[in-house]
């Protein structure tokens, strides 16, 4: 398992979402062909990808939509509830909080944390926004699995260091800077831009 | 150049994010290998994306992170600067338009249109968000190259097909819901729980 990619999990992500569709549409099978087109990949590339974890679909019959679909999402760990705090309460934070998405596939925000004196007190939804100076504290009395930083980027750093002392293994980072946490926790970058230097790169050619 | 993959590009983006890192630190050569444990991917990989696009480096040198930076520059088309409108004035509409790392790249929002008449006449910087009715005529006066569609998803199919309509070539999508586009329009889909499925999904190992 160590041996998966990001780009492996990314494209499993991708035919989750396809899956959902089609399971939406009552289409009860896919190939790989079909899957491949729908993701715009090889069909060699989703057989490739699906055999990582097991034996998936029948030969010149494809995969059963909801089978293949429960798989994944086992597989991503969409199967159980995973419990998040949220440092930065600006727009972006703002954005991330309600965004519908993140419930459906089982992420929580369980607390949000800012510094500034006009947010802190009131509420999103029925989560307080809470001043940062007490984070520490109450992260390590009620843990939680993931961390997500919208924060300024000079702050990222030390959001991070106390979510890696406090032992949070997984880490979402949305604050454009460079960070580096130790072996053995998860961060992932989110740079909004790249999906903007994919269109530049196509509309440029 | 059809056959570049979306990944392809992404990885490019990644180079992009590692060789300015470098610059800033004043390191003038870089190997494949360093650029790929950066990356997180193999040597290999690093040589195959680059060599779609010429020949970089001197064999036992490697690379000029100047000279490969401002090729994947070119590349990427972030050498010019792009014209984009935002559709929603909402927390993420408000994110991406004062993210800092648009500008930087040269991606400028030059309207925002929202239908929210509490929003309608403010402003966010010198920008005046608009009636979103007034858009599609705004666009045909003004044309521009990419639209930002932040909208919530059962306004976004609209949002798309008018942007089809005025000769948009490149959007992207924050509204989570399953769009098509004509042959010839570059859609990319930005899901925010992709990021956070590929944390559970090394959590969960």
């Amino acid at each position: 398992m160590e041996k998966i990619s990001e780009f492996t999990v990314r494209r499993l992500s991708n035919y989750y979402r396809i899956l959902l569709d089609l399971e939406k549409r009552g289409i009860p099978t896919v190939s790989s062909q079909r899957l491949a087109e729908l993701g715009g990949i090889t069909s060699a590339q989703v057989r490739k990808d699906l055999s990582y974890f097991g034996n998936f679909g029948t030969r010149g019959l494809g995969y059963s939509v909801t089978e293949l679909k429960a798989a994944i999402v086992q597989i991503l760990g969409l199967n159980h509830k995973w419990d998040m705090v949220l440092f930065g309460a600006g727009s972006l934070g703002q954005a991330l909080f309600f965004h519908q998405g993140f419930r459906e596939d089982g992420f929580y925000f369980k607390h949000v944390f800012d510094v500034d004196p006009a947010k802190v007190g009131t509420k999103w939804n029925d989560v307080e926004i809470i001043h940062q100076r007490g984070a520490e504290e109450m992260l390590r009395r009620q843990p939680v699995q993931i961390g997500v930083v919208a924060t300024p980027p000079e702050a990222a750093h030390d959001v991070v260091d106390m979510l890696v002392r406090v032992g949070i293994k997984g880490i979402l980072n949305f604050a454009p800077t460079q960070l580096t946490v130790p072996e053995g926790i998860w961060l992932r970058n989110v740079n909004l831009a790249v999906a903007l230097e994919s269109l530049s790169f196509y509309l440029s050619m």
